[in-house]
């Protein structure tokens, strides 16, 4: 495909993209099957419409750290703690993705056989988009969750310090006709990205998205960026700050003190550069037939999930969406169209083929 | 005790208040066992400084619906279904607090067993605080889950139907010499009480919290009573808003559509009165054994709270709180000294005894 979408994107075959980022992985030395399901994870957060967490990020999070000898190619994977409802394993400071697929199948079939699991991983890195593997509770009729810390960009209410990743949460919920339920989101307002791109266009930023680095509140991108994010619902509590700070820190607690990994301060910051295995991350599943009838609670989320689409909407806005809605859309136009890749990203995947020697072979 | 707090307060020997509240409800028909839960539901409401959701609604919420004949006071509880890591009971259009404690009672026997463990009840009424039920984890070295929809107050995200309750979510882990971290928030910004306060001290509402009836944004709380509410993270998605709606529909989900409940349009407007068995809740636990030996986990968890608490500050506050430790400070405080009851509730509650002919015996 690769045709021009607008004179900033051009249009990937899906399988082109795949197969290039596992050659890149492969090439740096990631086993076969781990760099499949890397390339999978990011691919799939390109077709869900999440740029941020996809290709883009192919070298600066992954090729780079493995080149440099922050992260380990070929990690020694091992199981610390495994009952039949819950797993903890320690991912030997090897990319997030494969462990975090591997971890949440092995919770996916614990839960098969007793209703309920969770699990854990520690000394990991980041995984791309939690979503994917909440997600992966829906073909076996179970409700997913995945979260993981990730360096810290944020400040607690109240506080000046950074000491929050954008800590995200996934819930996967199946329905019927209508798409899945996915409601995958950063417990800080916005993420540090935001504020740079605000930055460059030299935009003021919306209340409720960052602090100073004295902890007042601040709408200078530039200002901000010395700073921290604030959590959803904003400054102090009047906008609910509290309750964001309060699932950042959930997060926190479930990824890295469940796991007996990094944790609070202990985490880096953006600042410090990579840092081996410092990010952790939480699984859990649960069966629908432990309540109801599968088909019945599918049939009643459709009813559920459409009730809301077709509410009543507000002035200048023509369709409610129900979360994971807007990315299944992505998902489906992408796949039939090709996958949009910026041309500053694509520029980068080519240079990086020339460097590693491999033939970049994406239409 | 029952000393003057301030001219608005009188303070209420805890024994005395649990007991006055249980003779109510076996007075209207309760059975003893279910009013004592009861009872100390409400009371541990109060005592966590939570006066919403404490004696305060003794009559509005629970009496009066029983003596209009909305509420079952001997309901038939049944369970619906069952196994090992799950459970599903109808809570006959009874008070909420018994089988929500008691469900949640068998969620931690079932988890103790498997590891992990989930459970809901439908055709049930208003519960009280949903900490009150994630706090039951606590002493037994697991991590509690609790969350209940209501009757509906807020509208989706780009939407002006009135379609999600308050929708609070509950989780409580615990530590070792800290209080433990309690996470008990509703999924919309505030609650429709605010509003009234608001409108009673004819102040203007904060952004974030309130639509009129066709959908625009208001500050004014007299129109905001008529429109609805916002969810975490306010208008639109700038401030995150959609993330707010998303987990109000999670729990939405979670509690009516998994138990076969009432959801979405058919929960009650609080305009259509009481109407019968249309609450639903959700409960889930599961043990830090499967993970990591508990007393480490505790003691991370003290390390990790302390980190939050110890770090610095915005200018012009001196402390930084986590999840569930100004309510535990209540509670040491309220236990001391007495439970704060505001002299309007004070005289309900003597109205009430005069009413059912009960000695008020509470000092």
């Amino acid at each position: 495909m690769a045709e021009v979408l607008t004179s900033e994107y051009r249009l990937a075959r899906e399988s082109d993209l795949k197969r290039f980022v596992a050659s890149v992985l492969e090439r740096v030395g990631v086993a076969a099957a781990d760099a499949a399901i890397v390339a999978d994870v990011l691919v799939a957060s390109d077709l869900r419409g999440i740029e941020s967490h996809g290709v883009a990020r192919l070298e600066s999070y992954y090729v780079s750290r493995i080149r440099s000898g922050k992260l380990d190619p070929t990690p020694v994977v091992t199981t610390v703690r495994e009952t039949p409802a819950s797993l903890l394993v320690d991912a030997g400071n090897g990319l997030g993705h494969p462990v975090a697929k591997r971890t949440m199948e092995r919770i996916l079939e614990k839960a098969g056989t007793t209703g309920a699991a969770f699990g854990a991983v520690r000394n990991s890195n980041h995984y791309g988009i939690a979503g994917y593997y909440a997600m992966m509770a829906l073909d076996r009729d179970m409700i997913g969750i995945a979260s993981t810390n990730t360096v810290r960009y944020g400040a607690p209410t109240f506080g000046r310090d950074i000491l929050l990743g954008t800590n995200p949460l996934a819930f996967a919920i199946p329905a019927q006709s209508e798409p899945a339920f996915v409601l995958d989101f950063a417990t800080t307002t916005v993420p540090r990205g935001k504020l740079e791109v605000y930055g460059r266009k030299e935009k003021p930023l919306n209340a409720g998205w960052a602090i100073d680095e004295n902890g007042h509140e601040t709408l200078d991108p530039k200002v901000a960026l010395k700073g921290a994010l604030l959590p959803l619902g904003g400054f102090g509590v009047e906008g609910g700050g509290h309750k964001g700070y309060g699932l950042g820190l959930l997060v926190d607690i479930l990824c890295g003190v469940l796991s007996g990994g990094a944790f609070g301060a202990d985490l880096p910051l953006p600042t410090d550069g990579p840092q081996p295995g410092k990010i952790s991350h939480f699984f859990g599943a649960f069966k629908i037939d432990g309540f109801r009838d599968p088909a019945q609670f599918k049939a009643d989320m459709d009813t559920e999930l459409r009730g809301f689409k077709e509410s009543a909407k507000s002035p200048g806005h023509d369709r409610i969406y129900v979360a994971g809605e807007i990315e299944y859309e992505n998902t489906l136009k992408n796949r039939e169209h090709g996958v949009p890749v910026h041309v500053k990203v694509w520029d980068g995947l080519q240079k990086l083929a020339a460097e590693l020697d491999l033939p970049f072979e994406v239409e």
